[in-house]
């Protein structure tokens, strides 16, 4: 299972689900991250590196960060590739500042950046626009849904923008939950629009599409709708072997069971 | 107070609860670890090791963990005694593989296992059974309780379960409370069921006793009604020393004042 | 932007909102320590000891952490003031105590002390007296507001407390939020009384009041209430670069955005 690691300390006496190694494109873990410190990076990644894919350094805090250079340095040596927020380019695009962000962003290494429109500030076509010209140099991730938990949630709309991504240029497209996981995929207390699960299940191919979900609850909505191979986005750094144990049914949430069987 | 810590700076002007030192059988921190890395597992026992008696590595999180041989080692070499969670076990028996895990738990250290039927896949009988069994190798921590918050909770069949395990073996019997605080010993909105504490408290001798409490409300409460002995299971890792100030009185939750008297 | 920081890694390319370089008497960021250990301390400092006024050292925490004079060397050397909490005092009040508190931390490098009344135990002459004896050799901070959220909120009285409290030689007061941002400033939902920090925003010197804000919700609203050089109290150690970026309008909630302009 888990290949890449010393194999001499990993057990492998139970019948779990196969998780492919990294790099892989279905059973992504996509990390939230507000700032973590250097040396608790850097040993979060030597224990669980081989289960991050991609830290995302939430909305405009790789700009703040004084030890941004450095932590983006320490994911891309363990092989997890560093997204930029997508506030951070919607605030760079409405200043005119998207090039600087390209050259700065290329500068320190990063190797991802989100486009997304959270503050319903661009039109669809500067929108794809956006994917379009950073795919070039980037991966692209975009984010479909607001930051306003007010704003309303049309399906259709979501699927229209999620093909438009794409079809301009985006690796995966990802769905909205916020932090906190009361917006876009889920309502103010949590629990999923699973019609919008559903429908995005549906129409689009799972290996592009990455699903926010910050809370438990919500992980294992996921895994039990969509199987223990479903992209999950946004994950707190403190989640990333918990939710492993939701994906490999370790967790009594998702663990199936018969009748025991002693011996 | 604390006794096996560098005096110097350890102040003792206050009259305060007296607290056991390490091995204790009452005032027990059960604490829950989630997958916390080597280095800062390593910074915690070296600053509270001696506030810490038990870390449970909850459910299934050793299985998956590639550090867990390492930090399984810190543990014991700080004195504080480590325990697989019950959903590991629940998961081994009903793959037929308990021996498979006892000589691998045994193999890198751990200490104690927890006996959940937190699932409801087992008869008593069988748990029992396993408690007798395992009670050979390990301490046993015995646990009452389903992880469903739908399961019905029923006070008298907790108490002869309780009784039970102990009977069978287990050093400590443990309440249910999960992670969340919302199950077992709690209502769905983390009020305690004070009833079900107060019959566990009647028939059953309170060193024998964990009660999981994750949140500050409930450790208040555990500690008005019971005292500062009492022994609380599932802290975060982060809330050790939180809950020493509660046991102690030095946190407006607990503290008692007379009339002030300055001087 | 964050003068005393290596420059070749913060970027410069967007028009934000100045900020006072430390000491400063505005915008202060004052933190909730609840007993960081000293390495994770250490990091936090080194990445983000510029944007850390404060360290306040949680209600009786410093009494009981071994790591305590360690953590606060650490803190004096990064130039972040470290307060004891007002409840730890409040005890030693009551235990008539508090001139071998005052020695024991002049000792260990502690330079202010918190006085508060959230034990509702003391009279306000009482309290102005501890503040008058204490402002000699410490910096005091002056809390308003009681511990137990079923106290009455009455605003005149806050506002006689603090300037009562400043008139004594405070250097700053603090409006009650706890570590749950859900008593005091806030209702138990954690919605802010806005009358009441509209009141003491009306009465006093906005540089000399710091508000409790744990929850990104209460900060967001002050910060768009009062301003950006707001001081912000009781954040989570966790949130100090997220507090940065909504102070700067670089997250959704805080960010202002016109019609994109992309080039």
């Amino acid at each position: 299972m888990t290949g890449g690691m010393a194999v001499w300390d990993c057990p492998d006496f139970l019948d779990l689900p196969e998780r492919d190694q990294k790099p892989r494109r279905v059973g992504l873990t996509h990390v939230l991250d507000k700032g973590i410190t250097p040396p608790a990076l850097e040993a979060l990644l030597t224990q669980a590196g081989d289960f991050i894919d991609v830290l995302k350094i939430g909305w405009g805090i790789a700009y703040v960060d004084p030890a941004v250079k450095e932590r983006v340095a320490l994911c891309n040596a363990a092989g997890v590739l560093v997204s930029l927020g997508g506030t951070l380019l919607e605030v760079c695009a409405a200043q005119g500042r998207v090039d600087e962000l390209r050259h700065w962003a290329a500068g320190i290494g990063v190797g991802a950046i989100e486009v997304s429109d959270g503050l319903q500030a661009m039109t669809l076509d500067q929108k794809t626009g956006l994917v379009r010209s950073l795919a070039n140099d980037f991966t692209v991730f975009a984010e479909t849904g607001a930051k306003d938990g007010h704003a309303p949630v049309v399906t259709e709309k979501w699927l229209a923008e999620m093909e438009a991504d794409l079809a301009a240029g985006a690796s995966w497209v990802i769905a909205e939950g916020r932090e906190s996981g009361t917006v876009g995929l889920y309502h103010d207390d949590g629990s999923v629009r699973a019609e919008l699960v559903d429908a995005i299940a549906a129409r689009l191919p799972l290996d592009r599409v990455i699903f926010e979900a910050p809370r438990k609850a919500q992980q294992t909505w996921l895994i039990r709708r969509l199987g223990a191979g479903v992209n999950v986005g946004n994950v707190p750094l403190d989640e990333v072997l918990p939710l492993e144990t939701l994906r490999l049914g370790l967790r009594a949430d998702t663990a199936v069971t018969g009748q025991v069987t002693l011996r």
